[in-house]
């Protein structure tokens, strides 16, 4: 169960105060405190850990200093919707609002291969009014033989120019924990001039030691890729990891699973998870069509199959794209196959922007229709 | 190879017997005629079947009567998109266009049960100015105790009702030779009052004797589903056995394919693959949200998964959309829990709207960037 | 719920009379009478349909005539496995008997050719002591312009040579009903010197109309393939088609299913749902290692992974082995790659032997253990 | 390309530095030594990196101290069996040998709960000859909020309990490369009692950093699952990661892959892989059975399928059986279901025993036909 209090209460409040002592005379139930530290105010949650079925929602939201309360259900306790759940879904950083009604597309280098290609994909993005990136320092590669990112080298040129063009965020991979030591010191080294999203790719989403320890930092957000090969309900329970150490600025995202019934795409695109991510969680919900797609292909109109895999995404209320450019795919170290052109950036962005409207337009129409009382009581139900 | 003639040339003309005799002399070579009637012109193509590596596109071309040549792929002969293909994508049958470019919506009852429902349901669709339907009256089921549909007893109220309310083309599974007579019968018997697509569910994709049987009639078109367990290639394939019995007119459906990695859907959404069999055939494409989707949840917003994955299938350019609705969903007598209810036919039809017009704009910006010098020559490049 | 009455009870019996007139007047209760014909006894059953939760077991096993009753599950009602089953789980053909206990090998041509290979093939055979064999001469192919067999024509030919080695059962491969009557023709005007267990392959495993209609014959025996994209469960429910119509003489066979996770395999072999099969259903078990494995690689000792999959399903307890031999695999007309030589039968079936006798073994080892009191109670206890 | 020297060469060896000297005067080439001490002798390998195909066989193999060459195959450089590659497949470790010849079972508790079930199993095992074990100290669980493992705090009585019963080697997962550090101060603390093969399991299969700092030790041999939802050919890429980084004593464990279509098990059991993993690497190959299965179903002979399955991993040529028993299978904390009882234990080693000799009577025949003119040649052919 957690408890919801008035915002920007204090622990020294005396409300504060009472309301504690009278929860630790409840029997068997030990209370964990989460405080979430927004821009405009400070959120505080307590967790009732234990017996809590003896517990009445109603006798709890009587206490004082209490606002709102939430009867958890055993799936997904921190970042889970429950029943009744209407928190705030969102986190912000870096002056940017990431939540399941927001809406940013972080268009970058699949890896980082030198300093000029870096520099030629941020002028662009600084063009198109970007503030969001994405920059492969950390690889990790099928066989150990092939290229394995320039790691922490990299970094500081990367993060002096995104300070350069005005970038905010830029979503990094990162596949050990002594990845998030060399960004805080490149980081610290460069005057902070950007800010990171870290990023827990499909082959790590199973990998709890690294979920845990990125988890219990709370600097960074984190995007989870979703495992390729597992349910996404195991996928989400990856998402608990992160969240039950502390950290719940975490973004899910979407890149396709693997199975040939997916030819001949790289993978088997999912973007019709985008809305089931959103029910079951409180998350936003990345895509990656890149990775998911895996190709240049276009269908009779022309439009690559890319364009299309992100438009549905997009349509269906995704917040957040991450997505692969290169000034020249073929030189690409890794994944240049699937890489747009830079030139081909002004085509994309007005290509999801249409979606984007799409999207928006079909929310006001469902908005209308649910106020009309003939149908408004039957399709509230979910399943 | 296929020769396509000049339209309207008829096996009189001296012309064309010029053309046969010449071939007729081609060693090794077989010819094998294709007439196709439109509304508008009647298309003759002849191909040659053989050892064609021989002959040259060039010498083909220049012969009398030739107006365009086509050199066949291996993969997909008859439906299949080859090299230079500009063929037209399209058939017409009942005075509507089905082609790469067209689209309409089949809503309608998965299984007929009863009158009453099915004119409900007409009604409705007239209400909202629809030409098309779904109906089901063969239904094939996993087990061999469930209800297996009316079969031809209802055909008759189905096709009086359907022409009373000015439904010009219904769809209809069939799963048996005999079901193509019993339709002929209850039409004839009934005068005829509107039009079948017959339809091949995914059980039967690859039931290679039905799809040659049903190709070799021409009169009613074909709307053939994806195999849920096989490859989109496989699928595909299985199209060609109806187009190498001479009945072209086929649309190809996507449903889902089987995985329990599409939880918490029924089957795992397939409709990034709209663009894919728009590239690799000229083969007009149907999505089937209702069966794929198969439930009713819905997202935060409060908009239906089912009416999320129409929008995506839709604004990646879907022909044609198959979708299950039924007055009374839990009295359904087959998949009643993903049926949407006949009042919310308006919202579905205005939610479709949208992202059918995002999809026209797409096209548009597409055809707008592909005229700029830039990036023309780029990324017209197909892989 | 199923009455098994005493065997070789006869309609004309007063014992028979008495208890039909008293079951007629149970309420809501329609009695269904099988009679199954065995080498030494008949057998008869009264299926009890409609409301059976009001009638007792004891009730009905006190009734005169009845030797045993089992209330059926929901699932699989004629072919499963109920809880306290003991019926006999097997049928004659051809004085063969086919039963969960018995064990035959399928070596023959995947494809018929010539009559050249068919009788090398049945020598081969014949000399080794076998007396089925496989010959397939409908075959489903992927594409419309693959080889499709050579049909009713080489059936003569087929069933002579079969006669002329002492051949008694051919496994045979069916695509369409006119087949069976195809089969049936060529086998009156040869004479009958062999017999023929219809095979349906996995593209027709839930081809409802075809089943039904092999169903209602009892002449063959049916052997019905697991379909390769499925769920188990969805092809035991297909197994009742066959049955539900009358025809019980059924084994399931396994042949893999379709994913690139199976890869270097052609399918992802699935022998370890041999055990599975035999405890839901009272079916025999067939695996085809051909089809399943589809290469001719082999580990380290020289042992084929051909062989290794035939091991793995007959130590676990198959009861059918269906493998494909080609006397120039190089030339044969479908599924070259795969076949064995034929002068590679005589290890083949030395292997296989060691494999049968270590699962016999096996099954001694635990009738030894389950008679030992302290562990009897436990692991009865099945899942 | 690799270079085997001829045993027991010394660096120190005039022939050792002629032969280094030669080689470091090719153009474009580094030489990379490997050293592996086994029991009775120590085998020096030179890998050649950069250009080496510029370089021949022949040449080489006539170089002072070289015994044998391999030209090495792009795809697992160093588990990989190239091309006529009879180098030895196997490492010793704690006086036993490891390798594709061997078979030892791993018989033992999935997690540790309390001291005194681990001596109740050590015990067990001690009374059946057994010398090896699996113990779970840290286990990977899907939720957060389940128990996960008693860690470093269980270790001591674990390998004293080893000890005092004579085992040599326990099977332990570890999920961060601190639980290395753990095991050996553990060891250390209590006079290294026991040995432990290091286990990765299948959520860290491409857990690439994890694998590099393991594979940098060489104390501990490593026992690496297949990833569950990746190709076979992805998970023998991630062993080339142990192997690159130097420790080559990798066993490799397929345990199964996930999805539906293996139902009722709780994974589809790919022990067919066995003889494939043994033709592509030189690592000897482990089952799971107890995590592939996930059950305790039996079929209708009373044989769980549990021990049908490890029959057919067994009869296939499994080097290694990881499985799990409990006292109180209830009562376990972690996969109660699928445990095996610890009076269970002799029926399990019987039923063991007659697929290992079936194994190896099959070997001993294929090694008889193999010796036999006629078909030698043929079917020494591998794809």
């Amino acid at each position: 169960m957690i408890l919801i209090l008035t915002p920007n209460i204090q622990p020294e409040n005396e409300t504060y105060q009472q309301l504690m002592s009278h929860l630790a005379r409840l029997p068997n139930i030990q209370v964990r405190v989460h405080i979430e530290k927004g821009i405009e105010q400070t959120l505080t949650e307590l967790y009732l850990i234990g017996n809590t079925s003896a517990v009445s929602v109603e006798e709890m939201r009587a206490l004082p200093g209490v606002e709102r309360v939430v009867r958890v259900s055993e799936e997904y306790r921190v970042l889970g919707r429950h029943l009744d759940d209407q928190r705030p879904a969102y986190f912000d950083y870096q002056g940017l609002r990431f939540g399941q009604d927001s809406f940013h597309i972080f268009a970058g280098l699949c890896a980082v291969d030198n300093a000029q290609n870096v520099e030629f994909m941020m002028r662009a993005l600084k063009e198109q009014g970007q503030v969001c990136t994405r920059m492969g320092a950390y690889k990790p590669r099928t066989s150990p033989y092939s290229f394995q990112g320039h790691g922490r080298t990299c970094l500081p040129f990367v993060f002096e120019l995104a300070g350069k063009y005005g970038i905010r965020v830029i979503a990094m991979e990162i596949t050990h924990e002594s990845h998030i030591d060399e960004i805080q010191d490149a980081l610290y080294q460069t005057g902070a001039p950007t800010g990171v999203m870290l990023q827990i790719g499909t082959r790590n989403t199973q990998n709890f030691e690294l979920l845990k320890i990125v988890g219990r930092q709370q600097e960074f957000p984190v995007l989870l890729k979703r495992g390729f090969g597992i349910t996404l309900d195991e996928s989400l329970h990856a998402a608990e990891y992160l969240a039950s150490e502390g950290n719940r600025k975490v973004v899910f995202g979407l890149r396709g699973i693997k199975s040939n019934l997916g030819d001949p795409h790289r993978n088997f695109v999912d973007f019709v998870h985008v809305p089931v991510v959103k029910r079951l969680t409180r998350m936003p919900v990345c895509i990656d069509p890149s990775h998911a797609v895996g190709a240049r292909s276009s269908g009779p109109e022309g439009i690559l199959d890319l364009l299309h895999a992100t438009a549905q995404g997009v349509i269906a209320g995704a917040n957040m794209v991450l997505v692969d450019f290169h000034p020249v795919p073929s030189r690409a170290l890794v994944d240049g196959p699937q890489a747009l052109l830079i030139e081909e950036l002004p085509h994309f962005l007005e290509d999801v922007q249409i979606a984007r409207e799409a999207y928006e337009k079909r929310s006001l129409l469902r908005t209308r229709y649910a106020n009309q009382p003939s149908t408004q009581e039957r399709d509230l139900v979910l399943t």
